[in-house]
């Protein structure tokens, strides 16, 4: 086990290896030709040109400038400088709101630290009862400081128990006032959103067949009886998935076009050519430019018609319709109501936005979705118990013989003595690393699977599934110390009670493993989260070979959203292992805050300066957030009560059997209270903001364009499409722009499409979109 | 263990009472005097008067026609003469859906009966295990016949978990069906409904205080803001519970006076006097009839001024209202969405009936109700787990030298060996007796305290906690053989995989319990049911003591609804019995199924000729019903899983296991097909009927009767109140008659208030239940 002193060695290599990190951010941050790599949100939102214009050609790739060498610190403050609110004007609620989970962390756990470095640690220190061991056993430091040290049935247990009870306490008032905040922010949030499609919409599933009906003339005839005087038109869901493989055919034939053209103006006495063969490398030579406008011609006609059948073909359209009403109060209305007497038709639910919408499972019947749901819960327990049994499998054939058997032209360099050692050492592991790495992508296919229809659902089922992977095997797995089979069979085989306590007993002893992890991942990990090397390789090498164009540029650039499904679960992690150390290893929390503080500004820069969110569901992870941070709780009170009860401190039991039953109490409280608002759309709420519109202006133009919101990207125009693949049209209010000016003064400050610098963004139509690749080009 | 001829004896006795039960209650049935017991229905629907008025004054109360001693049994087919659609109309869907709970247990283990009698039998009985003990151990034959009898490791298992499946597939495709059938029944029936109060009620709570306005102000704000195109009225909630007392203190007074009236009458010589002073025992001579005239008197000025006070105090409004919408749409819209952007305030359900309401708990605030239920579910906890420490305690004090300490007087007798004998068989007993005689109050009173607010509400939450009681230990408890805290105890010392073996090994050994629980409780205790001793005995003291006038006759009669808090529980038992034994010990069957059919007829002989409900929920208890059978079903899974474990048989246990997933998929399944047409109002059907409405006739004084129909019964009249008390209202509209008969062709048949001989029941208003009162009087 390590000593103290094995703790500060870690800790000394995982600070240098994040300064490292850091300075080397620092440095490439401030080249004028990584800039797209680390500054892509101002290049998205338009605030930022390439800066790529000096007269000094070195110039416009290493900076010049050695005073901005010495202040290679100064994005910490700066990313202070943007206050909440900017922030969520920049980057939207869901940046805003995961930002708040660290702030959240610190203020739990921060005078949590202090108050158990002042109560627990000297009574922890003078419990002596490891002072006579540790000549014997291999005891470390740190034990002494913890639980461990107290000897059994003594009464200083109780100054544990009280801080418990002061940590749960504290953390259920942190987590409600946060709850609190964190609904209003998005009650306000939605309240200052200028008028959006999604917020007069509802998606209609299982939508039922009416013989000599079409699905349009049966969603018309319900509603227009159902929600008379409030229903306003509809959009049917098309089934266009072939269509949209021929507009990405399109999209490739454009983008060699615009190379060649770009070519030609470079160089206007050669006109790029281009054999007709395979690949271009043999056959007939011809005008590069005549041949792809060609091309394009001849697919255009093909889209066209296929365009036309997709809008004729029964068969092509799905059982599904978006709803439009005209006002907020009847979509809420019908949002939240029954419609049939069938309960399992016409399934009414919000429309997520268009951008969030994942099309392809807009169509899957209920019975099947039922069916869907337990295979996949069945599949998610089986690879989180039983993933190691292929792994196991696949190392046993990985090993070196098997290596060399199988090429073995390289036995001579395996033999080698370093690289043998390199591999013997790296193998084993390569088949685990692959699966962890391949991990999150798996859980997305079982969520896309389980058949929810949009793109947020997606991600926060995937979180779910990704944290229950790393509680068992993570954190579980590192304490039992045995693969999730064993521990499964164990649970079986022990009693209820049994099983906190095998549990509790080895917890003050791994404190010094998640000490090193808390660095290694905690540290060291968030310091290569903000270097982002493989974006910036990924962009450096795409950049000199692929990009042809400045479409391919801007695709090369690639910020990607905040990974909600990877970032939230481990997150969560540290907020585990800080309520179960608080009261046994209260050394552990300084650790802890370290991360939350560094990762708090790591994120921030990067939600500031890099994510583009791919869309806004307005912070509708939060009550999985808390949900997850009370199951820590639980979690923590369990296995102090075991642990306890391992020291004999019997009388203690019946203390702590109470505070699982509070926690339980205020987690079904707090879910009543907040979790409507995540949920539901009350009609209040909607009726003012209805009021609002009418008093300043009637639209009347709603109609239109509230039938056109809702149509599958791929069947408006070729180029809104591709620069919806981008993620460019982020901001996009799905507003024809008139209308969104006119709004403009109703909607007042704080909403995404406000502020000045975007304002050109605002619902790119096809003309705009335009000027703003014309833009793009030109530098 | 008891052998074959120790049931055969068991049955034979059990046969006996059953038929004594029977013979005597035919006897008691056809005697005139008993009419008003054993047909109390056919008095409150008014299809019968009183018959005695032969000339003959035995045959008032003797039946001298020996003809019909001869056909004693003739109720039988007499109550199968009455179809479903008829008894919906006569006694409502609840009742209708209760017996079809009967029918499901024929349809469920009859088929199971037969082909587990054609596979098990011969399986287990050539198992031959227990030819090679019986002479050692004492083994009954009926464990010849039972899994018992299977050699371990046997691949006949296999039988057996065939056949779990094969009952696991047909219990749950009946289940569908019968889900299916009963939610229809509910939905035709709400829709055959005529215009109700409650079909356009909300009940609302939590409004909360806005300073400077009265609650109605409030209210009236809010919807006509938030439903303004669909709020029509409202009515607050007064808290009433001091009128009430003086109200029955008025009821009191002025059934002397009616007594003294009809004394007068029958002996116009001599006036009836009354003494002023204690019980009017002594003191100075009045004339009674004055003299309560001028109480009456003097109460009444009271009740008018306590009225006034009620209606204009704001401390005696509570924060809630019953809204009432212009249509059934309004309503269904409110009722289904959130209100508020605070979720804990305006909360909206749909209004029970009003004779449904429990007014007392109108007004508990929202967190106060979180709180109730966490105390109430941990206090029904240890009701069910530790109710038998005071009972041992109180058995402890309650024995024979505790008796002669507390009255030596009595030690002289107390020592005859006879009643020593007797008393000390008795005693210990008694205080178990007396706590399940008591048991369903407690349960109702701890419903009460959770804070439903209507009637129907807390009988099914009182069922719930009947049937864990019983669950725990009357099932368990006869099972494993120990106390509910010993079971606790060895459950959480016990590995998950431990328990069901525990209990599957002593399944088998306890079927003759069983059988002889079935007929003891079943048989015996059905036949004592259609008896009606109680009633019988109740009814003629009061008859002879206390009645006074018809007012208290119809008191007297006192019918009873069914009783749902035990009844169904009860019920589920036998269901839950059924299910384990179908596979185990098959022979139990029939006499399950005997219990079926014969309850079968006895309720619904009680439910055509005896119980009149207080309320109809319209079969709103089915999912209970539903979700219980389901959890048999996944018990018995179990059960047989561990079973079978002991058996050696594991390589089933797979096979096993996926059984319990199936049901709970089905039960998933089930939940979301058919649950909402027990909690919700689909859209559809609200359009459909409002569109009827606007097509028949508009009804103009809409909002005056609704504003009406849910005022404290208290407050209205104090006729109405005093019928409202008997329940002799059960089939009031709640529309004023004019509005009702206006109405009625648009409801069509089927309504409860429709059929002819009801019909001058509908809406008593003041002078009509006059008439109805004096009609009485005349008999």
């Amino acid at each position: 086990m390590a000593t103290l002193g094995d703790i500060g060695v870690s800790a000394v290599i995982n600070i240098v290896t994040a300064f490292a990190f850091l300075l080397a951010f620092a440095l490439l941050r401030i080249q004028p030709i990584n800039d797209r790599v680390y500054f892509p949100k101002w290049y998205l939102t338009g605030a930022r040109g390439s800066p790529r214009h000096s007269a000094n050609l070195v110039a416009n790739f290493v900076n010049l400038n050695f005073n901005t060498y010495l202040t290679f610190l100064n994005w910490m403050p700066q990313t202070l400088r943007m206050k909440e609110p900017q922030i969520i004007d920049h980057a939207g609620l869901d940046s805003a709101a995961f930002l708040r989970i660290y702030i959240l962390g610190l203020k739990i756990f921060g005078p949590t630290a202090i108050v158990a470095f002042l109560v627990l640690i000297p009574v922890n220190a003078s419990g002596g009862m490891l002072f006579f061991l540790s000549r014997d056993l291999v005891i470390s430091d740190i034990d002494k400081l913890s639980i461990s040290n107290v000897q059994p049935k003594s009464p200083k247990f109780f100054a544990h128990i009280f801080m418990m009870y002061l940590f749960t306490f504290w953390a259920c008032y942190m987590l409600y006032k946060e709850y609190d905040v964190v609904a209003s922010m998005r009650l306000n949030f939605l309240a200052l959103k200028s008028r959006r499609a999604e917020q007069f919409t509802v998606l209609v599933r299982n939508v039922p067949h009416v013989p000599g009906h079409s699905v349009s003339d049966t969603v018309k005839c319900f509603f227009e009886k159902n929600h008379s005087t409030h229903y306003l038109c509809h959009q049917t869901v098309y089934n266009a998935n072939k269509y949209a493989r021929a507009v990405r055919k399109r999209q490739k034939l454009q983008n060699k076009l615009d190379y060649n053209q770009l070519k030609l103006e470079r160089h206007p006495n050669t006109r790029p050519t281009r054999k007709t063969g395979l690949l271009g490398l043999w056959g007939e030579k011809l005008d590069s430019i005549e041949y792809y406008q060609q091309k394009i011609k001849e697919l255009d006609e093909k889209l066209t018609m296929e365009h036309q059948k997709i809008l004729k073909d029964p068969k092509r359209i799905m059982s599904a319709a978006f709803v439009s009403f005209n006002s907020r109060w009847g979509a809420a209305v019908c949002a939240q109501t029954q419609q049939s007497k069938n309960p399992i038709l016409w399934l009414t639910d919000w429309a997520p936005e268009p951008r969030d919408v994942y099309w392809k499972n807009l169509a899957i019947p209920f019975i099947s979705l039922s069916i869907r749901k337990l295979v996949i819960s069945l599949a998610v327990f089986a690879l989180v118990f039983f993933y190691i049994i292929p792994i196991t499998f696949v190392q046993s054939l990985a090993n070196l013989e098997g290596l060399e058997r199988v090429v073995p032209f390289l036995r001579p360099v395996l033999e080698w003595s370093f690289i043998k050692s390199f591999l013997q050492g790296f193998l084993p592991g390569l088949a685990l690393k692959v699966f962890l790495w391949l991990l999150p992508g798996i859980l997305m296919t079982m969520s896309k699977i389980e058949g929810h229809v949009a793109f947020s659902v997606l991600e926060r089922s995937t979180a779910a599934k990704y944290y229950f992977f790393m509680l068992v095997n993570v954190f579980l797995g590192s304490i039992v110390a045995g693969t999730a089979i064993q521990q499964l069979h164990s649970f079986l085989h022990q009693s209820p009670t049994q099983i906190p306590r095998t549990i509790g007993v080895s917890i003050p002893m791994k404190a010094t493993f998640f000490i090193t992890y808390i660095m290694v991942d905690g540290w060291a990990g968030m310091a290569g989260e903000i270097l982002r090397l493989k974006p910036l390789i990924m962009f450096h090498l795409k950049n000199t070979l692929m990009v042809k164009t400045e479409r391919d540029r801007l695709k090369a650039m690639n910020p990607k959203s905040i990974d909600f499904p990877e970032a939230i679960p481990s997150l969560q992690l540290y907020f585990l292992m800080g309520a179960v150390y608080a009261v046994v290893t209260p050394i552990l929390l300084p650790f802890i805050l370290i991360f939350f503080a560094f990762a708090y500004f790591v994120y921030r820069h990067q939600v500031i300066n890099v994510y583009n969110q791919r869309y806004e569901s307005a912070a509708a992870f939060w009550p999985h957030v808390h949900h997850r941070i009370i199951a820590s709780l639980l979690i923590s009170q369990l296995l102090l009560l075991g642990l306890l009860s391992t020291k004999k401190a019997a009388n203690s039991t019946p203390l702590l059997v109470v505070l699982p039953i509070l926690t339980v109490t205020f987690h079904k409280f707090c879910k009543s209270r907040f979790e409507p608002a995540f949920r539901k759309y009350p009609l209040e709420e909607a009726v003012e903001k209805d009021t609002q519109d009418e008093v300043s202006e009637a639209v009347n133009d709603m109609k239109s364009y509230l039938c056109e919101a809702y149509l599958h990207p791929v069947l408006r125009s070729i180029e809104e499409f591709e620069l919806f693949e981008l993620g460019v049209d982020n901001n996009r209010a799905h507003i024809p722009s008139q209308v969104a000016t006119e709004l403009e003064p109703v909607s007042g400050s704080g909403s995404g499409s406000h502020s000045p610098k975007e304002e050109h963004k605002v619902a790119p139509k096809r003309q705009d979109l335009e000027v703003v690749v014309e833009q793009h080009d030109k530098t």
